[in-house]
């Protein structure tokens, strides 16, 4: 297929190399500012940097907008495309109705569920790619490009994909974060961050294993009070880490009490 | 060595294992009741389960205690042990002098850095062990005893060991409280939660390659306020999970306003 690619970000950047490495040809690549379609499209043989979002000279069966999600609405406004071209957003927090503004396309979701850097390679044929569409056809479009870049393709409507892209705040955004404290907690003791990796890397493996509820473990869920006392006092220094603390402790108990 | 163990609890149990696979016997095992010992002995073929803290009769040059940060200092003060016996506790939180109770033993601290539980087999060479003793040859016998069952075995004093166990706290307890938040949303949505495992995956990937904070992803660092607005939205029947997720966001833009 002939794609064009809208957003030269973290998704696009994996995206656009994933659609190339599967036979496809992105044929331009829209970004708001120059440098990124520019870095971009030296990556991709056949593909020119555009700077407007009128596509209509295009040759593009299918535009991915891969745009963040509070520029979506305004993207799609804007966005013209020849009729009958398939838009697809790649947002898990948006709706697919945000594509009903593109005038003259049939509309659907491409949305990778996976957390990008430019700077990390991907290997994308892990990636669970969430689709939906306003019609049958363009599902089945969307899952044969789908499919040729990954290994699970799935569709799933608008309300779930906001449930699962909240539960993956939690999963990886959030974790992400406590991984950070933690390794600042190291640092300020001078303490190698490679000594918490192995207990990092069973957590997760335990985690995937059993419920994550049914195998806690640690001072809150064993309501020892005299350590739970002593952290809270060593963070004294970082009042919002003991918030946090105070907070992610009384969160745990509190799903104790309830199973 | 001859060893006897304190408490048979998830540490206890994996400890005991690894000790006797590394060459050692374990002799003796007590619990305060008596099914935990009585299990924990029927795979250790020279171990005795006993009932009483006085272990002047029993045939261990070192007593290991695997009991909760709780009861350490009630089980210190009632331990009875041979003149010159090596005492070490294997807390993360409590400080070596905790053990000065114990009358006429030499004593330590023996830290294994994981996270333990009797349902999960444990590769225990690739547990750090976390080493302090009174005296210099002390700590020598325990870095030999660590050695055989680990290939990480380090010296850290008390101080630093409280710093790195409140770490772990937030890299593990609390990952993994999030984690089983992030299921219960998805079992919420009927949702299967193999769908986030490829991001769960690269998300600790990525944080062991590179300092979580910069890499931080997500509508939080985004400043995305419409996604974050929806998000508390649809957590409105949860309440303590909203204070969460709001708490969390702060955090993480504090953060990278910070870096």
């Amino acid at each position: 297929m002939n794609i064009a690619l809208i957003g030269a970000g973290n998704v696009g950047w994996h995206l656009a190399q994933a659609l190339q490495a599967g036979g496809h040809t992105v044929t331009a690549v829209y970004s708001r500012t120059a440098a990124p379609r520019e870095e971009l499209t030296r990556l991709l043989p056949q593909a020119q940097p555009i700077s407007s979002l009128n596509l209509q000279s295009i040759n593009a069966e299918v535009v991915l907008l891969a745009v963040p999600d509070a520029a979506l609405a305004a993207v799609a406004a804007a966005l013209q495309v020849k009729p009958g071209t398939l838009v697809a957003h790649t947002s898990g927090s948006q709706p697919l109705a945000i594509l009903a503004a593109v005038a003259g396309a049939r509309t659907g979701v491409f949305y990778p569920l996976q957390t990008f850097s430019k700077t990390k390679a991907v290997d994308f044929w892990q990636v669970p790619i969430l689709l939906e569409a306003t019609d049958d056809e363009t599902l089945q479009q969307l899952q044969a490009l789908a499919q040729s870049i990954s290994n699970s393709a799935e569709a799933v409507a608008s309300g779930a994909r906001k449930q699962l892209h909240l539960a993956a705040v939690f999963a990886c955004n959030f974790t992400n974060h406590l991984l950070g404290i933690s390794r600042q907690l190291l640092q300020e003791a001078s303490l190698p961050h490679h000594l918490l990796q192995p207990l990092i890397r069973e957590t997760i493996a335990k985690a995937m294993q059993q419920h994550p509820y049914t195998v806690q473990t640690g001072p809150a869920v064993r309501h020892d009070q005299n350590v739970l006392d002593e952290h809270l006092y060593m963070l004294q220094r970082h009042p919002e880490l003991q918030e946090l603390y105070r907070l992610l402790t009384q969160s745990i108990q509190a799903t104790a009490a309830a199973q």
